[in-house]
């Protein structure tokens, strides 16, 4: 397996665009990706009760199991605005499925921004218009930038391996930065393949994929309206019918995972206002669902999320956060790391030169390992600090 | 009812002080509580797996059901100490036992501050001695100062009823500005009452008012290793002994849940960093669990209250909190308040102008309702907003 460039437009047959219609006061806004043949798709969305309108128009799609094409937003979320909403959202489809010549329930659609405003339509249908125009084998990049809001980077990440003589690509793009903390879904993100895959055998790697990678990602604790993974398998690089239970299945399964784990440790690096990437493994809890919510209470923790910001190798708030997370634990087997410093041995804290505490704090990425000392299974939750800038710009984002 | 001073001495029977001992750096850090006459007692404790020493001591004490006197230091938490802090907590109740010529398994302990650091027991001892001397029937304020940590204002409330000729009194006191999502308990509260009632009955009592005023409280979701709630009754006020279902019972129960719902209130709005106090008002829902569970996700979320610290009507965020809180949820029928202002009704915004939506936000103390309008049931959350401010505390609070 071998990371490859292009983003979405990594696999073959797959075109891509990113333009600037003027949703957002500045930068490109609006995407779309299309594959030259049908494909296979599979997805994952918000479990939030506010769906957006295009969570709701593509959920319907997905139960079709075939895709064309995608058009995402940026700067609106389409989300809270009522019967209005879901006629902008088909609407949309339908005019890119006229200009690209395919069949309307076939296209897909994605929003990301405000939540409570209607769509600009006039702006969104000259911008679908000019996307489909400068549709290209090479617009994985352009794409990747008209998604984002306040994201400071573009996510991008591909890889390619072999099925028998053929190569196999899968790519994909991703944005999110704020009110990040999906659930059965991430923020927006788009993975394409030209993997021969059936939409039932790629729901399945998607769920298990996402699970450890967009699932195990945390910024804020905020699930948004809006979250939403597409994944499409056009077949396009010639390897045959990929099965369950095959080798083959196995290395498309590893590719797509690396991908998953690429864009979500992306989002969290680009978590608003962060200053620190941080790693939270839980290590030998009694169940996979122990060290998971033990994991994701502590990244989601501001008190730990502060001490870190503040490079303050403050282990009690970590102890305390996984202690109230319902995991089985046993205080006095406890054992806790930064970085390759053991802090905490036995529930009881060792005693340590305060510098050699205090070092791995300094590095941009941490790693914070809680052994729980009662298990087998592990988790690990993907994060970042918390900041002034954090309250900044979610204090200043006016509606 | 009516509203007295006093805090913990308000009762007829009860003494109180507080003393400066060095544990923190500058400030009162040791108070002690003494009852004239054995008490009935009831307490509710965090429910996190790492528990303080003194809630473990605690709730052994508790069990036996009579108490006479509490002793409580600030500055240290003693939480992840080990056998050594167990050991150390229950010195303290026999050192004061000693003194106060009680049984020592009638004398509890709690502790706030640092977590991981053992106690300096030298100079505890010290305080110990110097709060049993300067014990006194007006010693409620200074004994509300000696147990603050972060918190910018002491927190104290009482009440006085009548049973037959009799005056009963209920007064109290807390600390808590950070770490405060309390669980079937608060961050450290203690109340008094010259009430004549069982510990069983006081137990019932103290469990149905916490649920609705400490256990709805958030200033940062953050569950402490420490917190406490211990009432005592001692019967001084010469009122008959209070017995289930009678009048007696129904005033002595409001009165109780005044004083708490007066401390839990204090404590939100003397959050780390807070500007604004908010209360989350979620009503018509299909559970009182659905609703608690909406207005908590609502308090919590970092979106809502940095946009509560940044003055704006971003109700998109609030109802997005609402929608992953697990309630039962039909959009179309949700409506929601900043004050007195509709903003959103059946799911939709309302054309509102912007300065008319804005103005409750200017306010210092906010209320939101969600009006989910699919039951009848309400709960309502008591919480502050996020500022720079919170970061600032929690970078700098350094171990």
């Amino acid at each position: 397996m071998r990371k490859i460039n292009g983003g979405v437009t990594a696999a073959k047959g797959f075109r891509a665009a990113g333009v600037r219609c003027g949703i957002k006061q500045k930068g490109p806004d609006l995407a779309a990706i299309y594959s030259e043949i049908e494909c296979s798709v599979a997805g994952v969305f918000t479990t939030n009760a506010f769906k957006a309108a295009s969570v709701v128009v593509n959920c319907e799609r997905l139960a079709l199991g075939r895709a064309r094409a995608v058009v995402v937003n940026s700067g609106n979320a389409n989300a809270c605005t009522g019967e209005r909403g879901l006629l902008d959202a088909r609407h949309i489809c339908k005019l890119a499925a006229g200009l690209l010549g395919v069949p309307e329930e076939q296209v897909f659609n994605a929003s990301t921004g405000i939540i409570g405003v209607p769509l600009p339509m006039d702006k969104i249908e000259a911008g679908v218009k000019d996307a489909i125009a400068n549709l290209s084998e090479d617009g994985g990049e352009s794409a990747s930038l008209a998604i984002m809001t306040t994201d400071t980077v573009p996510k991008t990440s591909a890889y390619e391996f072999e099925i028998g003589g053929a190569t196999v690509r899968v790519g994909g793009m991703c944005k999110g930065a704020g009110m990040i903390c999906p659930n059965m879904a991430t923020m927006l993100c788009f993975i394409t393949t030209d993997a021969s895959i059936g939409s039932a055998l790629l729901g399945k790697s998607l769920a298990s994929n996402v699970e450890r990678s967009f699932n195990s990602l945390t910024v804020d604790g905020d699930m948004s309206t809006n979250d939403s993974l597409i994944l499409l398998a056009n077949g396009a690089s010639g390897c045959g019918e990929i099965t369950e239970g095959s080798a083959e299945y196995a290395a498309f399964d590893k590719a797509l995972g690396q991908v998953c784990l690429d864009l979500a440790t992306a989002c969290a690096r680009d978590g608003e206002g962060a200053t620190k990437y941080v790693e939270v493994r839980v290590i030998n809890a009694a169940s996979y669902a122990d060290a998971k919510s033990a994991a994701m209470t502590i990244a989601n923790s501001p008190l730990v999320k502060t001490a870190i910001f503040g490079e303050d190798p403050n282990w009690g708030r970590v102890l305390c956060a996984a202690g109230r997370s319902g995991a089985y634990i046993v205080p006095e087997k406890t054992s806790l790391y930064f970085g390759d410093v053991k802090i905490v041995g036995n529930g009881e804290p060792l005693r340590l030169d305060p510098e050699a505490a205090r070092k791995p704090m300094l590095e941009h990425d941490l790693v914070i390992t809680v052994d729980l000392c009662v298990g087998s299974e592990s988790a690990a939750a993907f994060t970042c600090d918390f900041s002034y800038e954090y309250v900044k710009i979610n204090a200043e984002y006016h509606t």
